[in-house]
């Protein structure tokens, strides 16, 4: 079933739901899913609305200045148009640690992922066999410190190359300047392996042994150029106790990692994620 | 702020959304919530639309027949009307256990749960004085076989006197009869101590210890005729181990047992949950 | 049925066990629990022992001499001997949020924690109610930055009078002097409202909606100087969505917070909780 | 390191730990892990200890008899004895869902799971290609009505042939006959997509969707003869909404299906399991 997206927030006002979902009926729009939320502090309105193209009265190449004309210009609506097809274009960045990496392709093989996996970019060699065998193509690109601006340079050639929509950093252990942070906003996903904001930075697992934490937690969210603070996603945590070693902490909480940021993945691909003032909208 | 709340449900069509939100736009109202799911198998809609009051251009007692006439009608819904004032009245049936009880009056002691208490009744006089400490009226009313009938009789009694509108068994360890339950449809919440279907029926965690599980829960659901198989509203679990003996999983259920039944009892309070096929749809 | 708990720590070395258990065995001690943790990094070991006094050959007053002699001289052992009667005595020190002190009344009236409690003690006048409902007494001793060490010092009179154990911080929200801290060494425990260290002082549930955090938490940890900064016994976590306002969080972490204190009370009371470099090793 | 793992349980009484740490501590043993556990309804022993080979003064081929010898007999005990050298030989069974067994394939590559895996079978040839890729065997055994006698004894003989410890079924969606079982008894670990034991048998999402419950696991058990029965292992859990339709539970419980199935071969493999009754006893 082929189906639009509409993104949408403004100043929150009176009769936005009812022009809305007005536009969208009088043109036979069958509306499949529609999300709306209201931050009464910032006084802000958001909306997330998925219909029907099959009967839809529009084009895709109409609506968005329809929508601009009838509706979005009346209430100051910043919004984003979606469609299901193309299937969204997704770039993977990792290290050595392959656990999310795989756990990323295994569910794209399985076809639990509706996403495009055009190339798989790391500073190591070590994954190569395997991510061929998904049949995914690997890009070894080494990063030092005299050749990090040369090696960013070839990651966004690859990037315009495969037309890359956005960018999931799996465990990638290499700091991503603002220049490259500038060409996806909020569109790199980055799996930190604590639960923000506690343990920001290297080595959370040995910082949460320290500290002696019962729980322990991974973050999925959005780069931004101070480290560690961009907008979360989702966490989630695992229980650990007192026995537990730091290796066991690394193992307990790469479970826990693969999940988050599977989960992440997902909801970026559905466009339920939307962002404001450094927080995450999730409509599920 | 004065709100009402409207609960819809009817068969999927388009141009629902569109018809009640223009309906409320075009009488002033100022939207605060609306949530609405399409159960797609069964064709079937379901909306909670709550607005503020004090705009709106309609007094109470004309909203229910000017939507029917306008709105309703049209759509073949089913709906109902609610507003945030006065307060739902909520009776609390209880035997001897005083942790859910408990735990409820203290929420409302501490102004969290909107809802008044008129009475407590039980079948034991063991937790009479605490009760009357948080200043509310305890009514004992022994049940035996021979007596089962006229308690409910009395129960009934109380109902009407205090004029409640829906029952919380707080461990109330009496089953309840058809006829009590016509006078509540979807209106009695029990707390099971177990994770349904899982369980059903008497000693679930002697049970579940037999089993040897490694999780135990509990069920918050509507009361139905059939026992432990109405619509569930909310669960929860907890983690035990071997070592935990049977009084330990009835320790560590309770305070399952506990939040479980208070955010079934919020949920209701907020008619935010509604009922299709023996399944609920909760908005939150 | 009596028993004696023996919570030992040394530096870990061959033929511990077999010590403890010899010594144990030959006065005809029945072992009801036995649990020990070797830090193979910092080669430090650590066990727990609980024994029947009815079938034991030596007196209370007897065992630790005894064991000192023949055993813990041998491996270097810090360790303490504690009874399962009498009960210990545990103050509350509360300051307007009753759903700690209520929650931990509410156990001890159904018989779920063994302990007196002697008093409650609040810098605010609000709760006396419900309190001396319970039949407990309230000592009411207002803080202010003139009174705070006159109160302190009455604090501890009442301390000493009633024969306190250890105290436990219901939401006091007043900081403790290191002077009262080293009356009760590991012997208070705090609950703070937040998953540390994450979101450590005041108001964290407005840092953790700043940080639009997906999960919040509670924390039970014993004081020490530093603030917030103690051993942690024991945490838990609720999930938290973007819709849910700051209000919305208190009262959900209030429901973690209940959970959260009352597990550490528990372990501590059991004596089941060791403390070694600002860690917690608990047993259970 | 090279360690030994003793595995005990016999009547309770008193002295078997003072016997059993008496017995490796005259022969140099150092203790790296003891637990211990009594159920005291069926006043049962349950005990595993686990030392240093290295500085022991037995031989592996002289400490069984001389435990039978010295501790054993005199406790009634049944036991078994453990070498974590050479590795356990572990089959994996599959059908056509690929999710459990790249989960294990994954762990296995990263060095997470110490075992070999001398091969996988499945009755379907769908996922022979990454299998492969991961440098281990796949025999596609097909299994139909008249064929599934002479597949057991293909299966049988290729257990034999590649000396198989034990088996995983990862989603082998045909039933495992009595004779097989014998061959591996507590030996089979089957994953079971729902929190037992609710939902036995098949299409358990579907009967999860249907009763309307909010949360929905998995279940890792050991196989016996009577289906979805035997001793649970590890169990797990994730809340689901009412708009979640059957293909997400499927898709959300996958997750769980994954974590508890490692979970619970990480525990075998460490031989931290016991089975009585029906019941495991889980050291960790």
């Amino acid at each position: 079933m082929r189906k639009a997206i509409l993104i949408i927030q403004c100043p929150d006002q009176k009769g936005i739901v009812a022009a809305v979902s007005d536009f969208l009926y009088h043109r036979g729009g069958n509306i499949l899913e529609v999300d709306q939320y209201v931050d009464h502090e910032a006084k802000r309105f958001f909306m997330r609305a998925c219909w029907e193209l099959d009967s839809f009265a529009l084009d895709r190449d109409q609506i968005l200045s329809e929508f601009e004309e009838k509706v979005a210009g009346r209430f100051e609506m910043s919004f984003t148009l979606h469609f299901n097809d193309p299937k969204i274009r997704m770039a993977i960045f990792v290290s050595k640690l392959s656990h999310c990496l795989f756990d990323i392709l295994a569910r794209h093989h399985s076809g639990q992922l509706e996403v495009d996996i055009p190339l798989v970019i790391s500073n190591h060699e070590d994954i190569r066999g395997v991510v061929e065998a998904f049949g995914i193509p690997y890009f070894h690109i080494p990063v030092s410190k005299d050749s990090k601006k040369k090696a960013e340079q070839r990651q966004l050639e690859l990037m315009r190359e495969h037309e890359i929509d956005f960018v999931v950093l799996a465990r990638y252990m290499q700091i991503i300047s603002p220049e490259f942070i500038q060409h996806f906003p909020n569109r790199i996903i980055n799996i930190h392996h604590s639960f923000l904001p506690a343990f920001v930075g290297a080595k959370p697992y040995h910082a949460a042994f320290e500290r002696g934490v019962k729980i322990i937690g991974a973050t999925a969210h959005y780069v931004t150029e101070e480290l560690d603070a961009g907008p979360i996603i989702e966490q989630e945590v695992a229980r650990v106790r007192h026995h537990n070693s730091i290796s066991e902490l690394v193992s307990i909480g790469q479970d826990v990692e693969k999940v988050v940021l599977s989960r992440a993945i997902k909801s970026h691909l559905d466009r339920k994620v939307m962002v404001f003032r450094n927080r995450t909208i999730i409509f599920y």
